[in-house]
C-alpha cells in the first residue's frame, strides 16, 4: 500500500483527493494535514465520509510527512510549497504539487503573473508538469510533479492535437472558459457566497488570470514558438465543471491528395484521434455531439469536439472536464499512479451521475 | 418628500431598501450608512444602482442622521439598536428598526433566545411590533416600529385567521420552513458559500431557532394564550423566498346549521377571507392552487392557501413571501407609508417576474 | 456474472442502475430496455457512459428478456409491470420493481391511490417489500421485488425504531419532505422545465400523494396497528436528494431506573442504535450534526439525526438520501445483491463529492 | 391609453410583455392572445399577477385584434407573423414583432438560416429593427417594428461603438455568449428540464445559431462592409440574462497627437461615451467593473465594459442584459414608447434586484 500525505485536505481539492483516495485500491491515508482544523475530526467537516473515515487532521508539518509517507500531496495556496520545499523532503516521498508554484519555467514570469517571489527555484527545472496525456513519460520516475491547474489542463487538452500538427494558427488562439464555483475555493469571501455566484455569469481576470502564461508555455512546446493567446474565465452558477470555448483560424496545409488548403473537418478529427484515441481519459465525441460539463462531472473525463466553420475559417474546439477532478485531485492521483507504475486508471474509473 | 437614513444600507435588506425607495415617489434617500465601506460609491457595491444613485456611504452615527432625516430604518444585526438609540433620536425621527431588538414584550424571553443582554429595555413597552396586517391601527403614529422577522411574518400571517377563529389547536401547531439564502445574511461565512448552499437542503436552528418565541408570542395574542409551537427552518438553494407549511389539528367548532364537527374547508376559507380580503398584500389563492415562492419573488406579496386532510383531520396551511421584500425591507416601507399616512401600497405595487 | 435487463433504462433511475451496474465487480448488462430509444445508441443519450458503453437499446420485451438474464429491473411507470408480470417471467428472472405495483398488499388501497386498476394481483402477495434494512430475511431467496419509493425510504427509515420501540405516539407523526427534481421523472412537461423549477419551492400532492398509504402500511407493520399520516412533498430545486423532516409527540414510557417519562434524547439515540448500529447504509450522525442531502448524494447512504424539544415534547427525526440511488437504484441494487447472496455493499461502496 | 394587444401572451417574452405593460402608467391591456390557454384566466398560468389581472386568455385571430387595439405585440414563433400579417392589420394597429421575420432584410438569408419560407416579403422594406439606441429616428413614425433578438441586441450594443468608429477590425470579431434557460422558451422539451440544464454548460448551435446574420447584418450597416463573424451561445443554469464576451484585434488609428497606433484605453473609453453616454438604458461600467448579469435582471439595461489587451493588441468587450427584458419585452416597450411619442424610459425604469 501506497502511504499517502494531503496538505490541505480541507479544502475543495483536498476532499477530493480524500474521496479519490479512499476508493483508490492501493494506498492508505495516513495523514490529513490542515491548518485550521487540526485535531477535528475530518469527516465531521467533511460528512461525505462520515463513518467511512475515523482520522482526525493533522497539521502540515512537511518534513515530518515525509518520513512516514510515501507520496506528498500539496493543495495549498501559491508560494506555500516554494516555501517549504526541500532536497531532504524531495529524497524521502514523492511530491505532488496542485499548486502553481513549479508549472512556470521561468521564474520571471511566475513573479510577474504571481506576484510572489519564488523562495526555491532550484526545483523548478526537475519539476515535470505533470498533464498525463503529453508528459506521460517524463512523470515517471520524477519526484516533483506540478500538476496542472483546472484551466490549463482543459484549455491545452482541447487544442494540443491541432497546435502540434500546425493546423491552427495559434497567434489566433482565443479561450473562453467557464468555470463552476468550487475553482474560487472554499475561502469565505463575499464574492463567493451563494447569493453573489447564485443567477449570475460574470467574467474574472480579464486578460490578466494566471493561468494564461501556463497555456501559453505548454502550447509553445507544442509548436516549438513563443505562444501569446487571449484567454477569458467566467464564473457559472454551479458547483463543478470547466467549459472551454476555444477559436483559431485555420492554417492552409498540404492535403494528402497534395492539394493546398484548409484542413477538413475529417482532416481534424483524424488529427486528435491520432493523438487521443488510446487515451481512456480524453473522450472526442461524436460529430454533433458538444461537451457538456454534467457528463464528466465527478470523473477524470475530458471530453473534446469542434466545429469548421467555413464561413470563416475558424475551427471552434470545446472541451469540458470536471475542475476539481482532472482539473485537479483526478489528475493528481493520475500522476502518482504512472510513478508508483501502476494501471493509470486505478482508483479512477468512475462514471458520472446523469 | 421623506428624507430617509438607513444605517446597515450594505446589507441584503439594506440594498432592498434602497431598491424599493428609490422607487417610492415619496422618499428621498439622505443617508446610506454603513460601517465597512464609509466614503465607497454606493453603487459600487451593489450596481443595479449603477448610474442611478451616485451616493456614497456614509457612517452609521445614528444621533446625526435623527437631525437630518424623518424616518430610520435599522438593517443591523441583533443588539445594535437596543445600544444606541436614545429618547432624542426618537423625539426626532421614526425608527423603523429590522431586527429583532424591540420585538419581543418580554426582556427574558428575548435574552434568552438572543443570548444579549439587552441595553435599553425601556423602548420595548412602546415599541409597535410593524405586522401592518394585524397592528396597522397600532402603527398609526408610533415612534418606534419593530419591523417583524421573515419566518415570522409568513409563519403568523399564513395560520392567523385560523388560531384567531379557534378553527386550530394551537398546542399541535406545526411551522415547518423553508428559506433562501438571503436570509443567511451578505456576512462571509463558509456555510453560505455558493458550494456549501447548491444542490444542498438542510434544516438548522431545530428546536431553537429564534424566530420561536416572536412567532409564539403574537399567535398568543390572537388566541389570548400561551402558545408552544415548533418551528423548524430549512436552508434551500435559491437567493429569495419563503415558504412556511403548517400543521395543526382542527378543533370542532358549532357550524352555521347547529351541529358539532369540524371547519369544513368553506368555513375555513370564509375565515380566510374575512380576515385578508381586503388586505391588498395578502393573496388568498384559489382551491388547489399551493403558494410558490417565485411568484412573490421581488414583491410585497404573501400568497396563503391551505388543504383540509379529512384522513387526520389537520388542515395543513401554506404561506409564501419574499424574506427580502414583505419579509424585512418592503413590510419597513409599507409600515412608513403607514406612519406618514401614505397609501400603504406607494412605491409596493411591484409584479414579480416569472 | 449476473446477467442483467433493465426496463425504461433511458429515465433517470435506469441510468442510475446503469451507471451503478457498469461499475458492479459482478454484474453484465445485457438488455438496455427502452421504449423511446429503440436501436439508438445508450451512451449517444446518458453521454455519461460515453467510451465506456457500446450497446444500443433495445425494446421492452420483458417475455424475451427473461430468457436472456438473471435479473430483471423494471424503472417504469405504475402500472406497467403488473400489466406484462406472468409466471413464466418470475421462473426464469428475478425481478425487482421500481414502480408502486407490488408494495402495498392491499389491491383496493392501491387502486384508490394510484387510480388504476391492478392487472395481476395474484403476484402481490409473494411480492417482498424490499427495504433492505428491515425486511433483509424476507429478500433472501424472493423472486419478485417491490423496490420502496424514495420518499417512502427516507420516512420509514427515519421514524423506524421510535416506532417499533413504541417512543412516539404514531398518530401524531408529520412527515414534511423536500425532494429534488429528478424524482419528477424525465418526461417533458412543462412545470419540470429549468425556469419553473428554479429559484422556487412549492408543496405538491398535499394530503394526497402516493408514497402515503406506503409509508403508513410499513410503519403499521412496526407498530403492529393502523397508520394515518399527513405526508408533505415539496419540490426543490437541486437535482438530486430527499430530506425528510419528521414530527412526532414522545410517549411515556418506564425508564431504565423505574420512573415513568419521555424518552430521553439518550435513550433515544439508544434506540437508533440497536437497529441501525450494524447498517452500513444508515449512518447516525453525532449530536448536533444536522443531515444534509450533499454528503449523501451518488451514494446509497441514509443520514439520520433527531432533536429532542422539550418545551412541546416531540421529537424531531431528520432524514436524507439520494432519491435516485438508495431511493430508485441504489437500493434495487442492493435488494440484487441480498437476491443472489452477494456481499450487500457490493458495487454500492460509494462517497459522495463535496 | 393605448390599447394593447399580445398574441402570444402565455410565453416567457408574453409574460414579460404582461408584468411591463401592467406596471406602465400609459396602456390597458386589452387581449391576451394565446394559443394553448383560450378561455383560461391569465392568473391561474401566471401567478404573479394573481388578483391583479382578472382577464382570461383570448384566441389568436391577429385581424380581429386589429380592430379592438392601438399596438400589437407578436411573442411568437419565427414564421408565425409573416403568416398572417396583412396591410389591413397594419392600417389599424402598429405591429412590434418579437420574432425575427422582419428583422433580416434579405429574404434568401432569411430563409437560408431559418429554413422557413417567408409568407410575406413585401413588408420586410418597411420594417424598422428596432434596435431602438441606433435606430430611434427610424423607429418613430414606422407601423412595423421588427424588434431585435435578445442575443443580437447584446452582441451589436456591446461593439457598435468600436465598429462604427473602426477602431476594431471586424473580420476578426468574435462574440461568445452565455444565457440564461428562459430564452429557449416554455415549451416542454427534454433538453430544457431542470435536471438536463442544472449543473451544467454546454454551447449550442455552433456557427449555425440563427442570429448570427442578424448581428452581422447590423454590424455590416455600422461599418458599410459585409461582415461574417463567429458566433457562439452557450446555455447557463440561470433563469435570466446574458452575457457577451466579445474578442477584436484593434486597428491601427490615427491619435489625436497624429501618431499611428491602436487606440488606448482611453479613446476607446471615449468611444463608447460618446455613442452612449446619453443613453439611460446602457450603462458603461467604470474601469475595472465586469458586466455582471444579475445587476440587469429584471430591467431593460445593458452593463458594458471593456478591457484593452496590449499584449495581444486585441479588446475584450462585455455586455450584459435581461434577455427576456431588454432582450425581448423591455425593447418592445420602449420600441412602443417611441412609436407613441411617450418618454422612452415610460414604465422601465426599474431597478434589479440584488
Amino acid at each position: 500500500m501506497i502511504k499517502v500525505g494531503i496538505i490541505g485536505s480541507t479544502g475543495y481539492a483536498g476532499n477530493e483527493l480524500v474521496r479519490l483516495l479512499m476508493m483508490h485500491p492501493e494506498t492508505e491515508l495516513t495523514w490529513l494535514g490542515s491548518r485550521s482544523y487540526v485535531d477535528e475530526k475530518y469527516a465531521g467537516i467533511y460528512k461525505n465520509v462520515f463513518s467511512l473515515n475515523d482520522d482526525s487532521c493533522r497539521d502540515d508539518n512537511i518534513a515530518k510527512m515525509a518520513d512516514e509517507v510515501d507520496v506528498i500531496f500539496t493543495a495549498t495556496p501559491q508560494g506555500y510549497l516554494a516555501g517549504v520545499l526541500t532536497e531532504d523532503i524531495l529524497s524521502k516521498a514523492k511530491v505532488i504539487d496542485l499548486s502553481a508554484d513549479y508549472r512556470i519555467k521561468d521564474v520571471a514570469t511566475y513573479e510577474k503573473w504571481y506576484g510572489i517571489t519564488h523562495k526555491s527555484p532550484q526545483f523548478i527545472e526537475e519539476a515535470v508538469y505533470g498533464l498525463c496525456e503529453i508528459n506521460r513519460d517524463k512523470v515517471k520516475g520524477a519526484r516533483l510533479i506540478a500538476n496542472p491547474g483546472c484551466y490549463t489542463t482543459c484549455s491545452i487538452l482541447t487544442a494540443y492535437p491541432l497546435v502540434k500538427e500546425g493546423y491552427i494558427d495559434v497567434d489566433t488562439l482565443i479561450v473562453d472558459a467557464k468555470s463552476g464555483t468550487s475553482g474560487a475555493g472554499r475561502g469565505a469571501k463575499v464574492p463567493n457566497l451563494y447569493c453573489e455566484v447564485n443567477e449570475n455569469i460574470k467574467a474574472y481576470g480579464v486578460a490578466t488570470h494566471r493561468h494564461t502564461p501556463e497555456i501559453e508555455e505548454q502550447l509553445g512546446y507544442a509548436c516549438d514558438k513563443d505562444v501569446t493567446i487571449n484567454f477569458t474565465p467566467h464564473l457559472i452558477p454551479m458547483n463543478r465543471g470547466i467549459l472551454a470555448t476555444e477559436y483559431a483560424k485555420l492554417n492552409k496545409v498540404t492535403r494528402s491528395d497534395g492539394t493546398e488548403g484548409y484542413p477538413t473537418a475529417d482532416m481534424i478529427r483524424k488529427c486528435y484521434e491520432k493523438f487521443y484515441s488510446d487515451e481512456y481519459f480524453i473522450r472526442l465525441l461524436e460529430p454533433g455531439m458538444n461537451p457538456e460539463t454534467r457528463w464528466v462531472e465527478g470523473t477524470n473525463f475530458v471530453d473534446i469536439n469542434f466545429v469548421v466553420d467555413d464561413r470563416t475559417n475558424r475551427v471552434i474546439m470545446m472541451g469540458a472536464l470536471d475542475n476539481i477532478c482532472k482539473g485537479a485531485a483526478g489528475q493528481a492521483v493520475q500522476n502518482m499512479n504512472i510513478l508508483f507504475e501502476l494501471d493509470e486508471k486505478t482508483g479512477l474509473e468512475l462514471i458520472g451521475m446523469c
